[in-house]
């Protein structure tokens, strides 16, 4: 019997208990069926996806959920965001992920996302800076790529390059960018801070006055006059899960920085329409899609943006909302997997807090179901009913060795 | 008063639901008064021998559970069983455990284990294969020993050499054995790989037609006329257990592999009659032995291989009768040892699935009870009550420091 298994990851759907919602998590709050179901015939824990009280990004997270140890291997955002966008970034490549932004006369930052600028004046004022020349190193080149809206991609090839450099990025409306900045004292991380706030200094030349932001002024749009780059970020140096443990894998994921991770982890990545990495995604679509790359996959990741976003926006019944749409999905998963030879385990990446707007350190629940496991007498899937089950406490990087045993793909350590 | 601990490592116990048990683990099906009584009294958990989801030989497992980093410490099968043989092997000494077999004319291998061979003919054939001499290079010598039946061992000593090196055992009957190679690119592993590729060579030239050959030729018997290799190993450079805690300490197993490993840390081993590591052991045997050794030692390891054999063999009624004999072995242990001054844990070392058959990364359940312990609510000594006990989840590497700190053994960290 071919064994299988599903992973799949809501981003930052765990969170703390809210006032709103009775002093319940979003997840204790929602009507999930389904996710009861997983919880009630599988075995069921908490996860720190990287340790405990820390709070990851989705990338670590990723990373971790995928079984390599982020702290040895992070390398940075850019280079992951920039690969998830499609953007070719190759080892060695310094990427960073920028924002067309708009700035007053004395170089204050009045919107850091430019009014979101639609894509059709993004993609031209991309291709005027692309076609600046870098004037030395001769030996360097870079890439410049819009994706969605404000959002871009700055990734440099060429000498030797460093990520220990700071953001330009203030992180927030009112201040100037800053200098990128060599975080340590290497020659290379003092060229790539050289090279890249060169390159800044002629964007905005060419962005002051160009025809794209002489007419958005005209319509009183926000002038998209500046970059600001932040998360230097190269490819992390990880051995393909093909590799690892001989799996085919395959994903299913609409947020570019969680491609980036599995493009990075050599996953396959199939693209599902009307899968947008926000609350409107079509979830349906997602479940379809998945049970299809099963058939020829060890392994498939499912990747859920949505209670991430609204979380950050601190909405608690939207949230609930989308969980209650995510156990839909689910539902559909569970009626259309054999469960005989498929084990599925749902998780999150990372708790993001209503109340705080921002990632939190708190575990994840995890519930794995599927042959022969042992199964437990948690009856609900949530962040408390999760802590009294069989799996007890473990860590993101565990739970790819514990699913490839389940599946019979990990060898034997001794004799 | 003076506190001792003993330790039951109940190899391959631990399981996964079973069918034919009406979906319960062996150890849940099966009679156990003593296992209880040991959970009830005291604290228990699960616990990972290396890290949840890797399954571990029982040679790795038990380096952990004596408190050595298995993953820093390991350094193959071949010297451990060696040891655990009486093969003298010192460090530095590269040894392999190996099989008599059976060829045909083409060299395939017909039995792997050349009809378990009767030990007084491999003793003959072992003592023949021990006159050849090493023609290079010169420094060069190796030790060739049956154990029993068809096992053997070989020991190479002499320049430097390396466990960097792949087996020529096929694994499997209908193939030819595989010619040794370096595993990667020093001159140590090439060394080792051409001193036992020709030692096997000229083995194969004096079994071929040897009297013990042609005389189970006339009986129809499969002839020994190849030796397989595998598992190079030396012996792991690790501190005895008397300079890590300060302790005496004593092992009573009958499997080579536990019976090396507890050589290494320099643990007194007691030979116990009847002690076969099989399920036909002579349990209360070992009981007795463990109480008597107990005399003059801090610390007691009782290892019983029986329940991973009927695992291997897939024998889930078997497996449950196993357990009921190792429970009678813990009653007469309850019964005898002093609990006001004695801990008794018991675990396994690893799962084993009567489903799949193999080793699995599942975690074992762990019981310790003893003096003054924080017992928990847990009555029952099975893989999901231990779950949830007062131990939570801990890991292999974890237990003897546990162990030592509850009988005083255990320095402080710090002021």
């Amino acid at each position: 019997m071919m064994l299988k298994a599903i992973l799949v990851i809501s981003d930052g759907m765990a969170d703390r208990l809210i006032k709103e919602l009775d002093w319940k998590t979003p997840l204790e709050a929602a009507q999930k069926p389904s996710l009861n179901q997983i919880a009630k015939t599988g075995i069921c824990g908490i996860l720190d996806p990287i340790s405990p009280g820390v709070p990851p990004g989705s990338d670590t997270a990723t990373l971790a959920l995928l079984g390599y140890d982020a702290l040895k291997v992070y390398s940075g955002r850019g280079a992951l965001e920039a690969l998830g966008s499609g953007v070719n970034v190759l080892p060695g490549d310094v990427a960073f992920r920028c924002n067309f932004a708009t700035a007053n006369e004395k170089g204050v930052v009045l919107d850091r996302r430019a009014g979101r600028i639609a894509n059709e004046d993004a993609t031209k004022l991309a291709g005027s800076l692309q076609k600046i020349k870098l004037k030395k190193p001769a030996n360097a080149e870079f890439l410049f790529r819009n994706t969605i809206q404000h959002r871009t991609v700055l990734s440099i090839r060429g000498p030797k390059l460093s990520i220990a450099v700071s953001n330009s990025d203030p992180g927030k409306n009112g201040e100037k960018p800053q200098e990128i900045k060599p975080l340590d004292n290497t020659s290379e991380a003092k060229l790539t801070a050289r090279i890249v706030n060169d390159l800044l200094h002629d964007f905005h030349k060419t962005l002051r006055n160009h025809p794209v932001n002489v007419e958005r002024a005209k319509h009183d749009l926000p002038q998209a006059n500046t970059v600001l780059c932040r998360g230097a970020g190269t490819i992390p140096n990880i051995k393909p899960l093909s590799q690892v443990f001989g799996i085919r894998a395959t994903c299913i994921a609409a947020a570019p920085l969680v491609k980036g991770v599995c493009k990075a982890a050599g996953i396959r990545i199939v693209d599902v329409k009307g899968a947008t990495g926000t609350p409107q995604t079509n979830y349906m679509a997602k479940a379809k899609a998945i049970v299809q790359a099963l058939k020829n996959s060890d392994f498939a990741l499912l990747h859920v943006k949505a209670a991430d976003v609204v979380s950050h926006d601190g909405k608690a019944r939207q949230k609930v909302e989308v969980i209650e749409k995510i156990d839909d999905m689910l539902g559909y998963l569970l009626d259309h997997v054999d469960l005989g030879s498929t084990y599925l385990a749902v998780t999150a990446d990372h708790t993001t807090s209503i109340v705080t707007g921002n990632h939190e350190g708190d575990p994840v629940p995890i519930a794995i179901t599927g042959p022969y496991i042992r199964c437990d007498s948690v009856m609900e899937y949530d962040e408390r009913s999760c802590a009294k089950g069989g799996l007890n406490r473990i860590r993101g990087v565990d739970l790819m060795p514990i699913l490839m045993n389940l599946i019979g793909k990990t060898g034997k350590f001794g004799a």
